[in-house]
């Protein structure tokens, strides 16, 4: 744990208040106090935040680059988010850019367990993208919900994940919901022959989360979707590491709030910190993400080249049937598309409809302009 | 668990849009599908969001009351969170405002277990402000901040907490720093005849807090700090009901970037789950709330009539000394003031700088302009 990492800030500011506003950061994010009240070395010299380039990008904005000490992280993932923004997520006007993971943390948290290459492996499915709906709407009671995950099995998908509403509600408390939708989801996997997998979503603190996961375990699921700026990065940190056979989906929930830049923190950290998947808004849909933003998010995702498996986006937020040609285009392949309202909409029809979803997805034929830019 | 509440979303929209926007969002924040893909009648009426009302403010904005089944909650602070602001959180112009909480959700997470009251009863401490400083820079190891605590407790402070960024870094393990500090506290505290009290900073996850709150129960402590933003909402509901004896002390970090008004995230929600001493960034300082904010902020900490104990405001963020008398008169007495770099700052006469702190706090005189409007 020695050494420093990089992090980037877009801070709105004057030219001539940069300087000053840079060096502010570098401190605020380490020692938190005023230099001239220090009179330890190794502290000045080990432990300050240093500022390491400021890069003006016109129209006010300004990219800081401040290296932090590694040693700061100790071993815990909130402590890594305190560092990377927590008191200087207080100041309106600075974005958590960018951040340039070091091996030392690379080894710490370790990102996806299973990554691409598992989930496609689990699906035998190598070559198109996969395809993901949700179960909704909150309120019904449980059995209604193992109805719709078997009629969405029915159709075809690869993944039917809990919407991210459903947690132990007195409607639907979690292990009842748990053993009907895994047998809904069951009973049409063995109509279609394929291995469609049901994701339940964990909640609640780290104790009910790990005994939601064993639960799921017991019922022989291997796939898990928590939502990291809800329970928290640490939750997330002891739960990737108890349960290394589960793929872990990551929800956005409340990671829009954030002033983090969303590449970096659901492409980014969510990685790092075990997403095997990574759920977010797509470009066109009911949120405001740009094409650029998806194509860095989904970029930052896919990285292969960091020690790391390469997690799974999965683009959502109101994806209408009509655009899956255009979206897997965008994405390419390794994407899993997640569409809910829309198939919920065709109501009686949702077997048919779903199967026009996973069809459309496997006979997609690729075209040019990808995300990831092959 | 009947019922709906109230929660009021501040939205920047036209005012062709705005009855469109609030009703996505009343539905985004509830069933988030299509309400035409809904054919269950008790979930249409029961627990699909309602639009409660609409105010236009002037310039653009808006603010949305939306009513959400209190049913949708279960018992858990992260899915209370989820239903807040989840989703809606990834639309950029929309700022959680503010949430009535209906009463079964204050008897679920209870607010403060002891409140100013009971923070003022363990001080023996009547009719005057409160005084606290942090121990920093991280960094040093536990000897030296137990040197520092010493010194700080000596000034006659009453409560000496860990800076944030303290964690359980290898130059300062978690076990070895309270139990240091502890010490160093309680030495000061025994010549000065005053007993203050050292806060430590939980981190980690869920197990390795409570196992650092039950060794600080161990030392004698009776007050701990957590920041619920980057523990989870989940991770702090349960430490309060595993701690009845603890005061929680509440830092801001991360919560600054979750564009949730301050005066309703940490005046009101961190209160909601039990904070009796809430941190933040006073105006004035090193950051950019406004004095309305603050006003509103402290406000909603110390109320006192919705079932719940009133919670201590703790103004900070670069209080210079100089500026005791006006911070005072600004916040009231049911205050505590948080002074950290300025004390600092006078390095070897730090005894006599934190005395002339303790001092000015003992000796102000009230004067006008209170946030409580009293």
């Amino acid at each position: 744990m020695t050494g420093r990492f990089t992090v980037t800030y877009r801070v709105r500011s004057t030219a001539a208040d940069i300087d000053a506003r840079a060096r502010a950061i570098a401190v605020e994010q380490s020692v938190e106090m005023p230099l001239a009240a220090i009179d330890d070395e190794t502290v000045l010299s080990g432990i300050v935040g240093t500022v390491d380039g400021v890069t003006g990008l016109g129209d006010g904005l300004f990219d800081v680059r401040v290296g932090l000490a590694t040693a700061t992280v100790g071993r815990d993932a909130g402590q890594f988010l305190n560092m990377l923004f927590g008191n200087t997520s207080l100041h309106e006007d600075v974005v958590l850019h960018d951040v340039a993971v070091p091996d030392t943390l690379v080894d710490l948290f370790g990102g996806p367990r299973h990554g691409i290459a598992g989930l496609r492996h689990r699906l035998r499915l190598h070559g198109r993208a996969l395809t993901a709906s949700a179960l909704k709407p909150q309120g019904l009671p449980s059995e209604r919900l193992a109805l719709l995950a078997e009629r969405l099995a029915r159709g075809g998908l690869d993944f039917i994940k809990d919407d991210h509403g459903l947690a132990d509600q007195d409607y639907s408390r979690f292990a009842d919901r748990l053993r009907a939708c895994a047998a809904g989801v069951a009973r049409g996997a063995r109509a279609t022959g394929h291995p469609t997998r049901y994701v339940p979503s964990l909640t609640g603190n780290l104790d009910q989360m790990r005994a939601q996961a064993a639960l799921a375990r017991e019922e022989g699921i291997d796939c898990v979707m928590l939502a990291p700026m809800i329970c928290g990065f640490p939750a997330m940190q002891a739960l990737v590491r108890s349960f290394p056979d589960m793929a872990f989906f990551a929800h956005p929930s409340l990671g829009g709030a954030a002033r983090i830049a969303p590449a970096l923190l659901i492409g980014g950290l969510f990685r790092l910190l075990g997403a095997d998947a990574v759920i977010f808004p797509t470009h066109g849909g009911r949120f405001g993400y740009s094409q650029e933003t998806c194509r860095r998010l989904a970029g930052n995702a896919r990285r292969g080249d960091d020690g790391m498996k390469p997690a799974l986006p999965v683009p959502a937020g109101g994806i209408a049937l009509e655009r899956v040609g255009e979206i897997l285009d965008f994405y390419g392949a390794d994407t899993m598309l997640l569409i809910g309202g829309s198939l919920l909409l065709a109501r009686d029809r949702i077997v048919k409809e779903t199967e026009r979803f996973t069809r459309a997805v496997a006979n997609h034929t690729p075209s040019q302009d990808r995300a990831d830019g092959q």
